[in-house]
C-alpha cells in the first residue's frame, strides 16, 4: 500500500516512521518548497503541476496539514480516496463552520459572535464584555491572525492588525486548563478514544502535554468521548480526528478548534500508549483493526523549540524518549519532542522539570494538578 | 550524523526506523545485489567500486551481517571509524576462533574437536560419542553448512556433503532450552544487559522468543551477564553483541555461539523494552548515554516466515505489534514478526497461541516453562 500524504513536515514523518512497520510505502507532496520530512518519496509541486503523477504513485492520500484548498482535495477525491475526507479540511479551515457544526451537534463553546467590519467588532466586544480575542476565520495557524482586544476601543486596531473580511470574536474562559481529546475512526464505523491530555501552550504554542491527568473524573473523559464521537460520526471521519478544549474551574468543558489529523498534544501516545496515533490513523486509513490506545505509564511530552539544548543528557533521562524531526535550528521553530514516562504523576514532574532544563527555551513546567 | 551500514536487510531498515528519531541518516550498501532494508540511501555495490563513494558519504559505519570479507572492513577502517570493530568480526565468522575465545575467558561450550578430514571427523564423533553435529567454520549462517552425524560411520558421507576444508565438531548438550542474551557497549566502556530471552527454533530458524523468562534465576541472568562482559570487555567492543546458549538440566549455561550485532532474539525489545536493541546499538556507536533495557511486561516475539499469514487478524490481537519487512513471500524467507505483550506470562500464551493459528507456516508454539 503506498501511501500519499499532502504535506511533508515532521507529522509526515512520523507518520512513515509508523506506517514502515505496516508494509506501507509514503509518497509526500509538498506545496512550500521547503519539505522537512526525510523520508520517503517527497515530491516538491509549489504549482500543482505534478498532481497527476503523485497520484499515479499511490493508493490512497491523507494530509497532514488541514490548511488547504479544498478544491484541490475534491479533485484527489474523483481520482482516489482522501482519508479524512474534503468536507473535514473545509469545516476545520474555517472557524465559523466549526463553530456552526459544534453548535448543532450541541457541544458547548466559549460565547462567540462573528463580525465583518470593525464596528461590528466593536459592538461584539461590548456585548461579550472584555477581554475578548478575534481571530481571522480563515488560516488560522498556531496563534497567528489573532487579537487580543482588552477594551471596545480596540476594536479599529485590531481590525486592521489582523486584516481579514471576517472574525470570529470570542469571550475569554476562565478555564483551569487546556485539554485535548484525540479519537480514532476506521472504515468502518468504529470509534477509539485516548486517555485525554493536559496541554501547556506558551504564546500558543504547544509546549507540554501530560496524559492521563491524574484528577481528571471518568465521568468528564465521557463527555468529551462523546463530544468527539458526535464528530466524528456526523462527518462520516476516517482517521484521527483532535479536539481542544478548556476545562473550567466546575469541570466542564468547552470546546475550542479541532484539527482533522495526528496533532502535537498526541505525540506521547509514541511511547506512553500501546498504541500511537500516528499507527492508529494508518490502520484507520487503511481499513485495518484499530489498537489499543490505553496508556502504559503517567507521560508527558516536552516540545524541543528552536534550539535542541543537549540530546545527549536528555537520553540520559531515565525512559526517555527522544523524537528529532532532523531540522535546522530556528527560534520558535519545532525541532523535536521528547517523552518522558514514570510510574507516577509525582516522578514525571521530576523528570519534566530536568528535562527542561537542558533546553535553553523551554518554558517552566507547571500543570493544573501539581 | 550518517551512518552507513553494511548490509541492506532487514537489520538495517529497523535500525533505520530507530535511528531517524535520533536525527540519523542512513546510506546502505549492498553488495548482494537483492537489497530489501526499503528506506534510506541504499547503494548497490556488487564489486566493491563504490566503496569510495559510499564513505564519503557517511561518519561512521556498523553493519547488520558478519559475514564480510575482513580485508574490506580493515580498509574501512583506514578511513572511516567501524563498529563494532573487524576483530568481533573476524572471530565471529570463524566458529573455531569463537570457541577459543570462549575457552581463553572461561566461559563453558559444549565439548569440542577441529578436523580437517574425514577420518579426523569419524575419530571426533567417537571420541565425543554420537550423535555429534560437524559445521564448517566459516560462513555459517542459518543452519546452513551443518550435518548431524548419528553413528562415526556417517563421517565419510557429512565430510562430503558439507564439503570445507575445515570443520568443528561438538558434542550434543541435553539442553532444556536454548537462551539468549544480549549487551550493549558504549564508547566509554559503559554496559548494559537486556533480560535473557528463551529462543525456539526449528530446522536451524528462530521462530519464538519469550522475554523475560518467568523462571529464570537471577543468578542464571548474572552468569550470562558475566560471560558477556568478558566478551564485550576483551573485544573492546561498541555497540550490540549478542551471545547465544544452551541451558542444560542444572540450570547451567553452556555457550553456542555469538552475533556482534542487533539480533532476531531481541526483536521482542522493540515494544517489550524501554530501549530496543535497535536504538541502543545506535546509541552506543555515537557516543550516547545507553538506554534502559528492562522489560516493560512479558513479551514474546513471533516470527512471520514463508507466508504473511491475516495481518489485519494479526493486528486485532490486544498489545500486539507488527513489524513487516516489506518483502515478497517465499517459503522459509523471514517476512516480519510480531511482539505480544501481556501482563502474565499466562496470557502470553494464550495470545501466541493465537496469533500462531493466524501464521500457516507457524510450528506450535511451545516453551520450556509451560
Amino acid at each position: 500500500m503506498n501511501i500519499g500524504v499532502l504535506g511533508a513536515g515532521q507529522l509526515g514523518r512520523m507518520l512513515a516512521l509508523a506506517g514502515y512497520p505496516l508494509a506501507n510505502r509514503f509518497t509526500f507532496m509538498d506545496t512550500t518548497g521547503h519539505p522537512s520530512a526525510g523520508i520517503g518519496d517527497v515530491m516538491i509541486d509549489t504549482d500543482q503541476k505534478h498532481l497527476a503523477a503523485f497520484l499515479d504513485k499511490v493508493d490512497l492520500v491523507t494530509y497532514e496539514f488541514e490548511h488547504l484548498p479544498v478544491a484541490l482535495v475534491r479533485a484527489i477525491e474523483e481520482h482516489t480516496p482522501v482519508f479524512p475526507s474534503s468536507e473535514a479540511i473545509r469545516i476545520c479551515q474555517n472557524r465559523a463552520e466549526e463553530k456552526a457544526l459544534f453548535d448543532r451537534l450541541g457541544i458547548p463553546t466559549p460565547a462567540y459572535r462573528l463580525v465583518e467590519h470593525a464596528d461590528e467588532l466593536e459592538a461584539a466586544a461590548r456585548e461579550l464584555g472584555c477581554p475578548v480575542v478575534a481571530k481571522s476565520v480563515t488560516e488560522g495557524y498556531d496563534g497567528k491572525g489573532q487579537a487580543v482586544l482588552r477594551d471596545p476601543a480596540d476594536a479599529a486596531e485590531a481590525w486592521r492588525s489582523i486584516n481579514h473580511p471576517r472574525l470570529i470574536v470570542e469571550a475569554f474562559v476562565d478555564f483551569v486548563r487546556e485539554v485535548s481529546i484525540i479519537a480514532v475512526r476506521g472504515r468502518d464505523g468504529q470509534v477509539v478514544f485516548y486517555p485525554m491530555a493536559e496541554n501547556v501552550h506558551v504564546d500558543g504554542i504547544l509546549r507540554y502535554s501530560v496524559a492521563p491527568m491524574p484528577d481528571l473524573d471518568d465521568s468528564v473523559q465521557q463527555i468529551a468521548d462523546g463530544y468527539i464521537r458526535a464528530l466524528l460520526d456526523e462527518l462520516d471521519y476516517v482517521g484521527v480526528l483532535t479536539l481542544e478544549l478548556f476545562q473550567a474551574r466546575d469541570g466542564s468543558l468547552l470546546a475550542n478548534e479541532m484539527a482533522p489529523r495526528v496533532h502535537n498534544s498526541g505525540h506521547w501516545s509514541m511511547d506512553g500508549a500501546v498504541t500511537s496515533q500516528f499507527e492508529n490513523h494508518l490502520r484507520a486509513i487503511q481499513g485495518l483493526p484499530l489498537g489499543d490506545t490505553s496508556a502504559r505509564m503517567p507521560t508527558c511530552m516536552v516540545n524541543v523549540i528552536g534550539s535542541e539544548g543537549d540530546p545527549a543528557a536528555i537520553l540520559a533521562i531515565g525512559d526517555a524518549h527522544l523524537h528529532r524531526y532532523d531540522k535546522r535550528e530556528r527560534a520558535g521553530r519545532k525541532l523535536a519532542h521528547v517523552n518522558l514516562l514514570a510510574p507516577t504523576h509525582a516522578e514525571l514532574l521530576d523528570k519534566v522539570r530536568a528535562c527542561a532544563a537542558l533546553l535553553p527555551d523551554a518554558p517552566e513546567p507547571r500543570f493544573s494538578f501539581e
